[in-house]
């Protein structure tokens, strides 16, 4: 038998509607809150941001909506993505268990965000607005928006956490060679940089505010987020809506779904077409959401209203969080160290549809060069993650004696982690813990809010 | 109509043969000969160093030869690969010219090398061979066979040439990942290399006569190289096979096709199966080269018989050669940096059936970040070099006012090139011309031979 299965799908399959989950949730969802009056938020409070397109498609209730014909062409670029089966990596782990992974750094970019980056560039320049503005961890979003900003003519200015931009100036020379200016974050050039000087390595939370802040002084910027938001999961559900495809090619059904959560786009996009199955058709599967041992959002965080940024400046989102201000150690999973995560993502692990479990850093790595040793793509340190929790799945398969059915998301490639790659097979990585007094004094620091139950 | 235009083939498009240029040769090729006796070297000539059914393709005059299943099911890993119309770049240069690309940076390792790779370590498997030893420049080699040999359960030592290993450390870290052993060339591990040690930035020529020297030692140790031989651009003739097919399905035939030399496997993979329709249907095709105008060997070398390597271990072969101790300049396009090329496209050359272009190391970059901006993938700097051609291509069509079609191979991504981008944007990128006394040294120390007409 072939030891390479990879189902791919032709260009008229790439999906024409992204799925939207918020109308298949039960019951309401908590409404983000102004960070000034604690109201619900709505529509114009966000407009000095985005264009209207995004903020229709944030609160949007309709199933589906239509993707626009030029976020189609651009995604041909690289899109529909492979989905293999890894059987040399089965063979490896010596289990029954059918592991299927869905390959996303095929795009340009390098990982999953182009999926959301070019239907944001879109929206903003068919809206008239002349430059985007965003933050960037380890520099997967801040590359995929300068490429995306250059395919609709758009300016864009990155403000790159600091330790991603130490560790990873690669990343920087990837945007700048598409035209990004890329500032190293906390910055100089931000109130809000200034503000947190003394957080030399930088988080996601600092960064988005200093995006923030310099789009909300022009009428003709707007800001641009890489996860989180209801808008950036939709987009991304291309990804999950050509696997249950591409499955179906396979003729197999995932008992359970992995994916590493950061903001939560990578995982919402994966998951969400298969989690609606389960809302609409009472499908059983399994979903894990992977996140590192040093930023454990889901696994160590309060389910709370708090803001998206560090300095405040956004609205009060209800979410699983570790504290605005809490600053996690600089793990080389740069897009995974955010204090919260996916409001939409966090109420469905709140109501038991989502398992979480958090990895060292260490580990995550060490399953990440058995995959690389055995399927021969390299991947990033961020689904590292959830090959780390496929590899516990594949063992509990072989002790239960079952041929269950793993499908993962392989949400980038590692090309410019190498130098942790090099850390680790030196034994030289660290393998860092976060501070408990740390967690304590944020989770101390939470805004004043209603309580979410 | 779309900006994005790719043409995708299905898996089983994947060819089954490869296509053997040397059957459709008019006259005889001159023979390589053994560096001692200087009498035409046979197949047990090769046996030290290379697997015999990999000899049996070295000089085989069959027409086609059929890719072992093993080795088409390790190119369903990433093949087919695509091929796109840049009509963005079209658009940006103001050409009627159609400007069509082959892309091979889908590859695990990020260019046109598995091809071969996963070919050779194959038929070494199957021989029995325990390790293989190479040369890297750029590292895209290197990693190639690391990757390849780790699907077939070989293992792998490379010498790597001391310029790139000091530019391109994440290669390394890459090779390693893959389970590799990489040492800096020149080395202290070999003679060869203890007698280079004043060539402190190495070059392609040491780094072979390293390997070599270590396969040459061992019964279970073979040696493998990424180019120049008949058997390694035989491999690579996948692309452009494929590349056939797909300009078909876009209804056009390329009036020119490019891509980069620095052994020749990348423009033999693209170029053969169109010139064989040139040799025997009398197509009207024209074929350009580009090299570096740092290591300038089809344009400013000689054709005569040389040494493959700097030493003098390996075959005399009948090629253009800038000497074969002559050690070029450290340019990024460490793929290029070779002192010969493939004796079958010199005998091309020759013939007048390509045409041969230099270009400086800035002019190819200021090609391929107008390529990066506008069709999204970042080249690598070996490419950057028939990007260069094709902008004098698509000008000259602009300036005649025809729609000329023009091919090119863009053979790998540059994720690992991007300190030189970085350079480059910051106008900090050397722009070398090699030393036209080393020429002459190395043009005069080439070995007693029989003269080539």
């Amino acid at each position: 038998m072939s030891d390479t299965v990879k189902f791919v799908l032709a260009e008229q399959d790439i999906p024409t509607h992204w799925v939207n989950l918020m109308a298949d949730l039960p019951g309401e969802a908590p409404p983000p809150l102004h960070p000034g009056t604690k109201e619900p938020a709505g529509p114009d409070d966000l407009s000095p941001l985005f264009p209207m397109n995004l903020i229709l498609q944030e609160v949007s209730a309709e199933p589906v909506i239509e993707i626009p014909d030029e976020v189609r062409d651009a995604y041909k670029l690289w899109r529909p993505t492979p989905l293999y089966r890894a059987r040399r990596l089965e063979r490896e782990l010596d289990t029954p268990a059918h592991i299927y992974y869905k390959y996303e750094g095929v795009s340009p970019a390098g990982s999953h965000k182009p999926n959301t980056a070019v239907a944001q560039a879109y929206e903003n320049a068919a809206a008239g607005i002349r430059k985007l503005t965003t933050e960037t961890g380890a520099g997967q979003w801040g590359s995929a928006l300068a490429f995306a900003c250059r395919l609709f003519g758009l300016e864009c200015e990155v403000w790159m956490v600091g330790s991603s931009y130490d560790q990873k100036p690669y990343r920087r020379s990837m945007m700048e060679t598409w035209g990004a200016t890329v500032h190293r974050s906390p910055s100089d050039v931000t109130e809000s940089g200034r503000s947190q000087r003394e957080h030399t390595t930088g988080s996601l939370g600092i960064a988005i505010s200093e995006a923030v802040e310099v789009a909300a002084q022009s009428a003709d910027t707007n800001y641009a987020l890489g996860s989180v938001l209801n808008h950036v999961l939709l987009h991304q559900t291309v990804i999950g809506q050509e696997a249950l495809a591409q499955m179906a090619l396979a003729g197999e059904e995932p008992d359970v779904v992995v994916a590493c959560v950061g903001g939560g786009s990578n995982f919402g996009g994966l998951a969400f077409p298969f989690l609606r199955r389960v809302l609409r058709d009472g499908a059983k599967t399994k979903f894990v959401a992977a996140e590192p041992a040093a930023c454990p959002t889901l696994t160590r965080g309060v389910y709370a209203y708090d803001f998206g940024d560090t300095v405040g400046l956004t609205p009060l989102m209800p979410m699983y969080t570790l504290g605005h201000d809490f600053v996690p150690p600089p793990v080389h999973a740069g897009g995974l160290r955010y204090h919260g995560d996916s409001p939409l993502l966090c109420g469905l692990v709140k109501a038991g549809l989502i398992e979480a479990r958090a990895y060292r850093q260490n580990e995550t790595f060490e399953a990440a060069v058995r995959f690389a040793r055995s399927e021969g793509i390299i991947p990033a340190p961020e689904p590292a993650h959830a090959i780390r929790a496929v590899i516990e799945e594949a063992d509990a398969a072989r002790e239960a004696g079952e041929a269950r059915v793993i499908l993962f998301g392989l949400c980038g490639h590692g090309n410019f982690d190498l130098s942790a790659y090099d850390a680790y097979l030196g034994g030289k990585l660290e393998d860092p813990e976060f501070s408990e007094r740390d967690l304590e004094a944020a989770l101390a620091a939470l805004p004043e809010a209603p309580a979410l139950t």
